[in-house]
């Protein structure tokens, strides 16, 4: 067997291995708060029916913690700190990806039927979205650069 | 528009409507802790990969809440609490069903393809589970119908 790796080169960002269990009557997959789950859970979301050629997310959060997961399907993740960028197949039940925040996020390249979850650090507060990334790049250079 | 009925004729069970937000990108379903979801999300867990003819659940909890969801494909759910018994396709990923405590549940007739997301109350915990019918409708009785 071989370990997945977790690290991702990029800040504020990395692989989350999800426990499971198969049997004859199919798979279930777990995560704990405090364990696969770094934060409390204040807001569950979940991205479905995105025709081929569209895609989510293509923002930054100043605060919001997110733990994406590709429950059934597969798209690509862009995650970009500002100064590097990475692209990942999110497209394992058992794997999840952390993304922090000051973490610029796109998902692309979905696969037919897939279903993306996230769990989020907070409710929902549009101020907290940074949707401009001429923006994002301007506030992460300011905050990391300095 | 006809509203969703949400009431179910079994103790500690009713049906959740989820919000949501449709345009030609896809559908992004939302819940938030302190509103469609009563209780603190400790514990996450999927259920995937089903075969036809196969079953999930058949226990019940003693404290545990849940807060079920058909993110992809459907699957019927029985809840039971040791007086009344009611049957429903969970199929919509916009509607959940809340399970509380001492609800007998069956997770049966999985279609192809279905992912039956779940949120929960606390983390695992064994000693919470009543996997015995008899047992769940003798402590069910002594604690209800005394």
């Amino acid at each position: 067997m071989t370990a997945i790796p977790t690290t991702i080169d990029v800040r504020n960002c990395h692989l989350v291995p999800v426990r499971g269990a198969s049997d004859p009557r199919g798979t279930v997959n777990f995560l704990e708060v405090g364990r696969e789950v770094g934060f409390e859970v204040r807001r569950v979301f979940y991205i479905h029916g995105v025709p081929a050629g569209h895609a989510r997310g293509r923002h930054g959060h100043r605060k919001l913690e997110l733990l994406l997961l590709a429950l059934s399907g597969g798209c690509d993740v862009v995650v970009d700190d500002g100064r590097r960028r990475h692209t990942l197949r999110l497209e394992r039940p058992d794997l999840g990806l952390y993304v922090g925040p000051w973490v610029w996020h796109e998902l692309v390249d979905f696969a037919a039927g897939t279903v993306v979850l996230a769990l989020a650090s907070a409710a929902y507060d549009e101020a907290d979205y940074i949707r401009d990334e001429a923006t994002f790049r301007r506030e992460v250079a300011s905050r990391f650069d300095g």
